[in-house]
């Protein structure tokens, strides 16, 4: 849709890795709609993605920045205010990694140093960027700061693990920054709760394709993709939506409302009254 | 548990059809725990079911009575303070029917006088034995009220129709009514939400059987039965819970707070992985 | 902001009254971003409102229906039909009306049929045009319908009564057959739950100028009004919302996600400290 | 009231400080109730305490041990089922703190080194001693484990700053956890929300007795107070509530319910309509 919704608006975009990314996506609907942006993401995600290629396609500058390194993030601040010549309106965090996850490590074996990583990357990064914009005042009255979070902040997802515990605190952090900066500066902070998706870091997740499968089933509007968060999260950043704030909104195709679709449970069935098939706990992951 | 939670307390008990219902297990449980009360129904749901025999085994007296009706649970109140010479402790409210769901008549085809009928039975029912109660002063100082639920108050379950709508009235009326009794006699008023029971009731449900597969196998304490219903039912009639009020609290082994388990996925996916199975559209309901 | 957020898209805007009303606000920003649409409302709030000010002000058909009455709102679809000749893609239900709360009667001395009317007005009526839309598959894929709702769903606020009650089952009906509308049709089905809002509907709450008081210090943001909910509205109504249904989401300055904010804190410590103030219990409503 | 709710049953207590504590009152009832238990805390509160009184009364074992410190959660629980000659039945969790609170840093000037600390001692230590139980198998089945949590986990209290964050990932650890614990060893994992309470702890809060008098009046039932929530954790340890687990319970007299009460407002109002008060923002913290 050719609109101008963010026409004028300036922001800063973490975490877009490939063009499957959600931030990827957003960075492209947000071009579309007239904003300009810095596009960040850590050294070692930008050397093996492909953002400088998003940065050409959307005339951005790119800077590199880890955002759980506050100097890192001052940087990155005073660069993209230095490239605007004045503040932003819109932040896009789209971060999450937990090495217990990728170690392999079960949620009753926990390394801590790990978890601890977990919490730093997924969620206190959310506190950090906060903070720092919030100390260079670095942000318009009316912006908008959105991060990407998932349902397992309130339902247990096998597999899923200690990053469940990051998107709870992630959450709250949004609602805890969004209290302070709401009344400070008239600043809104909100978390997207999104269906699950194969990003680069979502195909990590164990089992995903039969959880998909079932979530697909149980939504009544199917799983939302990333275009269409993208679309959303474009709302979000609208002045629009200037009285939403400290909210977790699921855009999941109705998925977080249902106790149980017609769709799904018959293919649940079918496994029920399924005679000649293996026994489930004989299915490799 | 050989107890006396309930020493000297007294009490109405509504909806004990048979030895399957959950009032007829919280009143078995309560005559252990002490407690002396009056069993009422309707009088068709007395002449179906086994109530007299419940009321002998537990000597408590029967009163019929059809809750939608203002005159019917006067007389209730009246008996029952005339039996015990006094008022009462706790009330049970395990009431619930809809015609629809009954005539088979679709979520998206309800006959509007049916749908009033299951609002008036289901919920309404329950302000009306509360404002009665409240009328005649019945129920003494810290006092608890407790309606059963069930989570489609808060997410959708195909086939669970008009019912849905009327649990979260319900679960609003304990919430407003909650306010006023605490606020003027200190008298709780809570649901509990209770996981899929195969009671009389419970049978009627459309695909009751995978359902209750299916919340067996994501709970990770199984599905709770209807004797573990009324041990916790039991709980908050004592005098340990004196400040929960307003509230619905899940009694479902888990199932409320999970996205997805091992052992759910497990069996879902073997129907993913089938290659001989029916479409999932061809099995019958 | 001049946009094309709602080009070619047409719809049924009910309830809006006078130029206070939010569906009056909704009417003109649909307008502005490219919407046609159909006003209604019942003959009595027609006469007594400025409906065919707005119906001249937006170049709109009016079509008078009460919205608890099925031959109404089959006429109303009809007409609508006939005049876009073809489907709509939104509706707005701003509907909500109390007699219990009109008669002042208290929510322990309800009215049983006043209690019947106020669910069939304010929630049921939801239900009704939805079924209505569906029988005639009036709404096109991936179209919008947005109910407006209150907090008082979920949390008890003194006076507000049994409307309370009606918005949880106006929730819920927006899950339930949001679940069907969106399996079938694409269709999307949410409710806002709007701060407190000045509106000749709202004006009649008990209480609240001090509750707006209290909600405009506790929000961060302030409280929304309902120029922001229009805007608000249009989003959901747009295609930049696809995948939402299902929802409930607060437009309401933060409000909902506050414990206690240090400003209203002050203001409600101002009293707590007072020593020549009135009793508290001596203030007039 | 005497009972034999926890006839048998053996646990651990963390956190009890002096007799001001939830903890401490948690010991006192669950002696009353037949139970034996070892008590635990770091060695700094211990000498600050009265634990080795309660040990005393309750003739109890004290292990010191700092909870955020694998090797002393080890040997806590080696020595405790030495001491009982076997496995436990409960656990309960009473242990919160943050460093940023102490040193009276704002939210959004946090010390992030402090932050972890807050999440380590608040949140982590909860996954840590579940790890070490369920390593050493430590637990009987059907045992219970609940750790202490806030509402501030879902709403914002101005002033409770990180804490709020690490009560919301308290709570999703009760969750996660709760999922394994209970798929595997049938071993439940609950949170309770109690109302804020005069604790040692709690009176380190900023604005603590303004916040009380207003929960106060907002609560139907008033605030629940150490002694009532030490009650209601028994019946968590009990075998009365075997089938609720990953649940967070508020007992709080009916304040999580509330939007706003008739006395709440009342107070707030005087203030409202006081001419002479100072203006708010002037009143000390």
């Amino acid at each position: 849709m050719a609109s101008n919704l963010l026409e004028g608006k300036k922001g800063i975009i973490f975490g877009a890795l490939n063009d499957k990314s959600i931030a990827w996506k957003v960075a492209e609907k947000a071009k579309e709609q007239g904003a300009e942006f810095v596009l960040t993401n850590t050294p070692v995600s930008i050397r093996l993605g492909d953002l400088n290629k998003l940065a050409e396609q959307t005339d951005s500058l790119v800077v590199p920045a880890d955002a759980t390194n506050i100097e890192d993030l001052r940087d990155l601040f005073d660069k993209t205010m230095d490239h605007f010549d004045g503040k932003i309106d819109f932040i896009l965090h789209s971060i999450g990694m937990s090495p217990n996850v990728r170690k392999k490590k079960h949620y009753d074996d926990l390394n801590y140093e790990f978890m601890m990583k977990t919490l730093d990357i997924s969620a206190v990064s959310f506190h950090k960027m906060l903070q720092v914009a919030r100390k260079k005042d670095a942000i318009n009255e009316w912006g908008s700061v959105v991060a990407l979070s998932y349902i397992a902040a309130q339902r247990t997802l096998y597999g899923y693990n200690d990053m469940a515990d990051a998107k709870a605190m992630l959450e709250s952090i949004a609602r805890s920054f969004g209290y302070i900066y709401g009344r400070d500066r008239k600043i809104r902070v909100n978390t997207i709760s999104q269906s699950p998706t194969l990003t680069t870091a979502g195909s990590g997740v164990r089992g995903i394709e039969g959880l998909m499968d079932f979530t697909e089933r149980m939504s009544p509007l199917g799983n939302a993709d990333a275009n269409e968060c993208a679309d959303f999260t474009i709302t979000l950043f609208s002045d629009l939506t200037r009285k939403i704030t400290m909210q977790n909104i699921y855009h999941d195709g109705g998925f977080s409302s249902m106790g149980m679709s017609y769709r799904a449970m018959k293919m649940y069935n079918r496994s029920l009254y399924c005679d000649d098939c293996p026994d489930p706990e004989d299915i490799e992951d």
